[in-house]
Parts: C-alpha cells; structure tokens; sequence
C-alpha cells in the first residue's frame, strides 16, 4: 500500500513541505522544508514521533530560503540535494537513477528533470511523484531564470514523468491557487500546458510569459547553496 | 499499513477537509467539506479518479456551510451525519459504536464525543482520528454555544479519545497557526487545555473564555441541517 505523504504549506511563498512516513514507523524524510517554519516543522516531527533521516532538496529555490541546514543540525539528518544545482555543504550529492535510501527498507528513486532550473530532481517514493517546480497542478514551473529552459523542461515531463504510471500521485512544489494533489495520468490529458501541446508550442507560450523577477531571488539561491545557513 | 488521509484547507474558516482513500483503491470517503470549495474538492475527486461514496460530517457547523447535499446530488455518494445533530435530510444517522463501511472492507468507528455540540462524533479510520471541532491540535472546541458543555467535552476527551493508543493520528476540524496534524500521544501529555488539568478546573477555564459569537451561526447552522441546500 503507497501511503500520502503529510503535506505542509507555507502561506507566504504558497510552498508545499511534505513529510515522508511510513504510519507505524518513526523514519521520516522533510522535502522542501521553509526557513521560517522551522518551528512549524521541527513540532509536527516531535508530535508525531519521528526521526528526521533526510532532508531532501528538489532545487535551489528562488522564492523561498530552506531551512536544511538548521534542521540537520536541530536532528542529524542528512541533507541530500541534486548535484548539479550547487549545493556544496550537502552529505549526498544526487543524480539520476539514484536510490535513497532510509528507515527499513524505504528507497526513493532520483529523477533528473531538467528545465525549472538545469539541476532540479523529481523524487519517487511509493507511487508518489514529488515534482518540485517542474510539474505543477495544471502547470508547470518557469524557465526564464537560473538555468531555466523550456525545451529540457518539455522533454523532462513528456519523456520521463508522463511515463509513470497514470495513477501515480503527483504532490508538486507550489500551488497558487488551493489544489493540493494530482496524478499523472490526469496531468497527461489535461495540463493546461504540457497535455496535446507540441514541443514547439511550448517553448513559444514559456518564452512569452513576461512574468516578473523573483523578489527573493538574490537573497535565496545564494542562501540555499548554502542550505539556508549563513556564509561563514 | 496505515495510510494518512489528503487534508485540504479552507482559508477562509480555517477549516480542513479530509478525503479518505486507500491509495490503490478508487473508493473515497470525504469529511467535513465546505460549500465554497465545491469545485475544488470535485476536482481532487477527479484528478485522483476516485468514486465518493460517503460524505461524513462531524456536526453541525457554525463557523462555514457544508456542500454535503450537493455532493451527494452530483457523486452519488451519501451522507452520514450524527443523529444528535438535527439533520434530518442525510441518508446514514450514526450513533456512538456504530461502524460505516466503504470501499472493500474499509470500517470507521462512530465515536459520540459529546462537548463542542451535544451531537458531535470523532471519526476513526485505520489509526487516524477525525476529531472535528472536539479536540484540536494543542486546544479544543469551544464549548459556550449550540448545545456545548465543557463537562462534556472534557469527559469525551479524557475519557474516549485520550484513551486510543499513543500513535493514533489526529485530523482536526480547524487550524488556526499552520499545524496540520499531531497524534493522542502528544496531547495527552501536552495539550495546552487538557493535559494534566482537572475536571473543574477545565470547566472553569472554557466558561471565561468570553469568544465572540460566530459570525456565521445564524446563517451556517440551519443551512447545515439541510446539508447546505437551501430549505424548499
């Protein structure tokens, strides 16, 4: 049986945290974890009784700042990020095709896909897709910035993701607009932007988005290269 | 295994809604749905590809409008509702010790936790409890309106629910800072009204709590007794 992740969200950048638990274990992996819920965090692990392994990184974000770096320090969790986006200070340096693993026998599968940024990961655990900012809720994350490219997000969807399972939940990076889950199968038909849409298309709608420059991104892809912790 | 339930948030009345459904399995139980994210939780039923049969309601609400009865009009499902609670439109009365059955073999247990209302019932389902408005996360329901009684509700608490074993996952009715989830374990020792507080002094503490009355009680609890449609 594939549990549900618990799914936390950040008000202020609409982020989506999950916590990875399987019921009736204490082993537990934070994805995406925000600096300024790591009170927030820190008590859903204590109330639940866990034991924080990993903390796992989908990108460098732009919009918000991670709180990895505290919270393996607060826990002794390992913080595990994909290899190409410049993390240094992480203990695992990811790449496609790699097996985390944690608790009893517990494995997530790394999935490069490209195109949010060059670096960014997918991560499959028990039928469910943690899709970070590549594939989102009827949408997709931009590609104007910070290594960004429509045609390596296009191909990373279409060639990798939409070939899961239809029935595998998709528990994205954002959502701006109160949707919490998906599947691919569902994304497959309907996404807004990525279902029936050629590969040129594509690149023409993402290239002509006009949107504007992340408030934060000066302060947080700095910061998150370094885990959230400050330069020393 | 146990699986956790998909918890949507309502921002408006700072109320959850819980869909239950065993990943695998198309067959779905919703809780406490608010009429205003209508379109909203049909769509997770959509994307999920799962076939509602029961919408559970865990009083009657005075804070926000169920879409109990548009549901059931446009899934089929039916709903169940506490017999206590004066809606007399709903298919399923439960009373306390009653099971409902979904799905293939799927059980949850009626518990009667009398308090917030005079008809409010805890839900339980495979290790997650549905505590509605009876106890929250570090709190409880208020208890000075609609048939409420701090006696009561500290009586269903300490008495029923605090009894469940430690790991049993809490799903409240409401969050009002950002926490999702937490277990009877955790409130046993640590819930901010309840642990470690006597009978009397618990009656005394609700009754000078002086809460404003709920914008919406006069409006919300009649619609709430016809399952939010509007009175023929």
């Amino acid at each position: 049986m594939n549990p549900n992740p618990i799914q936390l969200f950040d008000t202020e950048s609409s982020t989506f945290t999950y916590i990875l638990n399987v019921p009736g274990t204490k082993d537990a992996v934070i994805v995406d974890p925000v600096d300024h819920n790591l009170d927030r965090d820190l008590a859903h692990i204590a109330r639940l009784g866990l034991h924080l392994q990993i903390v796992l990184e989908t990108h460098a974000h732009a919009d918000h700042v991670t709180s990895a770096g505290k919270l393996r320090e607060l826990t002794g969790a390992k913080a595990a990020v994909p290899s190409g986006c410049g993390i240094p200070p992480a203990e695992m340096q990811l790449n496609d095709g790699d097996v985390i693993s944690f608790g009893d026998g517990e494995t997530i599968q790394v999935i490069h896909t490209p195109g949010h940024t060059a670096g960014s990961m997918s991560y499959l655990w028990r039928g469910n897709l943690f899709s970070g900012d590549t594939l989102l809720i009827d949408g997709c994350g931009r590609t104007d910035f910070q290594s960004g490219s429509a045609e390596a997000l296009y191909d990373s969807v279409t060639g990798k993701l939409f070939t899961l399972p239809g029935a595998t939940r998709i528990w994205p990076g954002h959502d701006y607009k109160g949707q919490s889950v998906s599947t691919i199968g569902w994304e497959r038909e309907h996404n807004a932007r990525l279902a029936n849409r050629s590969r040129e298309d594509f690149i023409v709608l993402m290239n002509n988005l006009n949107l504007p420059r992340p408030r934060l991104i000066d302060v947080a892809v700095p910061a998150n290269r370094n885990l959230g912790l400050p330069h020393g």
